[in-house]
């Protein structure tokens, strides 16, 4: 860390290649256990060479969260899912990028969406159902199978539409803490999936069964139909996914460096440059107090674990106020540097410029 | 907006230019009558044209917040406060960025802080003291005259340094709501600068007094020995701005046009392609309901008034899920395009590549 540190003038992102690494292969291990196929959301490491390591674990296809990243991925890679509703506005990127690989799946939640598609797009393509089993943010009821038929019947109206299956994300599964309740939001996601399987099976025997948050990958044993797993987050884990019990501190593999610019012995603060537009506002809360990231020290080799009672208790634009345990203030001044363990890797990669392995070697991002 | 409505295919920030331009004249002409330096923060629109309609406004010095972002504007100002406290690992940008603008002020809030920038620059350059008025983000305690008088002594002992002055950010009065309220934290500020201006304008005849949120700015007509203003988000506004009662909403110059991917009749939701990666998840809180962005219809002008009754009631990455009243769901269909007026102006531009004014002009952004 020595080399790297001394070259931090500005918020920056770190990430302990070896942890990422250990978390992708503990995936692909699980995944392979159960019969699953692991088909990780690259929209949380946003970058072609932390794809790579996937690649090194076996992994051949992807998930992605727009038509723009995308197309970024389709450098490396030839199968490539896009989670999210197909934006109609997009088709023509949409079906240049078809063009371009070997396999898209898209999604679509209604006959509609579908016979738009139809019409719009020149190559065939892969199209999933959104099913909704209770997040309710996209996709059709799981129980409502008229919707689900109308949709079947408009892709099979189309030569150039595939049913590819089923694609459930129960994210749901973010909003509590602890494996009892991830089980009961999981439990619940399977039954209707089960449902889904005895249904559509017989008539569709290629269609694949897809799910798979972060949290639900990460601690539950049983997917019931299920044959794709496209967990995004587990990559890097954060802050968010150790309260909620899917990960532990040490398998976080990014760390924001923070240069302090401010020490506030008298209300046991330090203040950094580090702000909401490096790690984003989301936020976590214990006891009443939102936290938007822990305080970590730098080390020779990475970072230390939290530094317990230190956390992030404000965000500004580019200020970060971090509240330091009392009797420890003495070892950070200005012109010093902090880590911050990011509440949601997600948005902290997106937000920053600056990204690099311990090594020293600048992620290139999406 | 008809011509760039149609181009629109994913999360696009509209600036309404005449409503800026109009938020920065009136900021002007009030600064004018009552006699203040009106020094806009440029952290919010982060643009060199948005930069230009200042310039046509009479303005001619400018404030940033980090030495990135001086040196971007650095192309067409030369006269820069950079209201962050001095980041002693930039040294060499700082200094680098001093021989480049005739005119750079920067932070300090203790003379260990003071001497470093002494020890590192090779140019004269301004110094303020930053002051706490009660914010307790960073700055030295108003009252603390003694740390105020050694960071002084210190300025003074470098030949290179320059005292600009003492600078106050109230960021306190964005926690709040109303004009009473916001005049309660600004009698305060108001007060403790007052202290300073009887204690030290004998000794520092030239020294500025720089203060000066959106909302004081905004609302208040009384600033004592303030000498200069520095608001940055009034030349945008936004919904947090308009919940504090700084603004209204006919004033607020930014709207997000977000494409519809999917509309839930049976919960009165659309969902968009526009998230916490282009709005940022900056949050309003009205009777226990999160409030990512208020609803607004695109029109052949820019956009209507807030829906009644229609806001984003959640974010993930790249979905907006957006409440709308029910009987108004026929309106909107996947393919359309909504507006969202964002929650917090700043982060939403950082947020974003894509920016454009009505009349289809890009603006470069930082």
């Amino acid at each position: 860390m020595t080399s790297i540190a001394d070259q931090i003038t500005r918020p920056t992102l770190l990430v302990d290649k070896q942890k990422a690494v250990n978390n992708i292969r503990a995936m692909k291990a699980k995944s392979d256990k159960l019969g699953l196929t692991y088909r990780p959301h690259f929209k949380t490491h946003q970058s072609l060479e932390a794809g790579r390591w996937h690649k090194q674990a076996g992994i051949t296809g992807i998930t992605v969260s727009s038509v723009d990243m995308a197309a970024y991925f389709a450098a490396e890679w030839q199968d490539i899912t896009i989670a999210f509703p197909a934006n109609l506005r997009e088709a023509d990127a949409i079906d240049a990028l078809n063009h371009k690989v070997k396999r898209l799946n898209l999604l679509a939640e209604s006959p509609g969406a579908v016979r738009h598609l139809a019409g719009v797009l020149t190559k065939s393509v892969g199209v999933y159902l959104k099913i909704d089993t209770g997040y309710h943010r996209t996709g059709i009821a799981h129980s409502d199978h008229k919707k689900i038929n109308s949709s079947l019947r408009a892709i099979k109206e189309s030569e150039k539409l595939t049913f590819a299956g089923f694609l459930v994300h129960a994210g749901h599964t973010y909003d509590v803490s602890g494996r009892a309740a991830v089980e009961a939001i999981h439990r619940e996601a399977i039954a209707a999936l089960e449902v889904l399987e005895r249904t559509y099976r017989q008539d569709h025997p290629d269609m694949i069964i897809s799910y798979g948050d972060t949290p639900s990958a990460s601690l539950m044993e049983d997917f019931g139909p299920v044959q794709e797993l496209r967990p995004g987050n587990l990559v890097y884990y954060d802050v968010m996914q150790m309260y909620i019990g899917a990960c532990t501190a040490e398998q976080i593999a990014v760390c924001m460096a923070c240069p302090i610019v401010a020490v506030h012995a008298e209300r046991n603060e330090i203040v950094v440059y580090g702000g909401a537009v490096h790690l984003s506002k989301d936020v976590v809360e214990q006891d009443g107090q939102k936290i938007y990231g822990l305080l970590a020290d730098l080390t020779d080799n990475g970072w230390s674990a939290p530094v317990e009672g230190g956390y992030v208790r404000k965000l500004s634009q580019e200020h970060g106020v971090i509240r330091v345990p009392s009797g420890m203030l003495e070892i950070y001044r200005p012109g010093g540097l902090v880590g911050i363990l990011p509440v949601h890797s997600c948005l902290a990669v997106d937000c920053v410029d600056d990204c690099y392995t311990l090594a020293g070697d600048r992620l290139d991002l999406f």
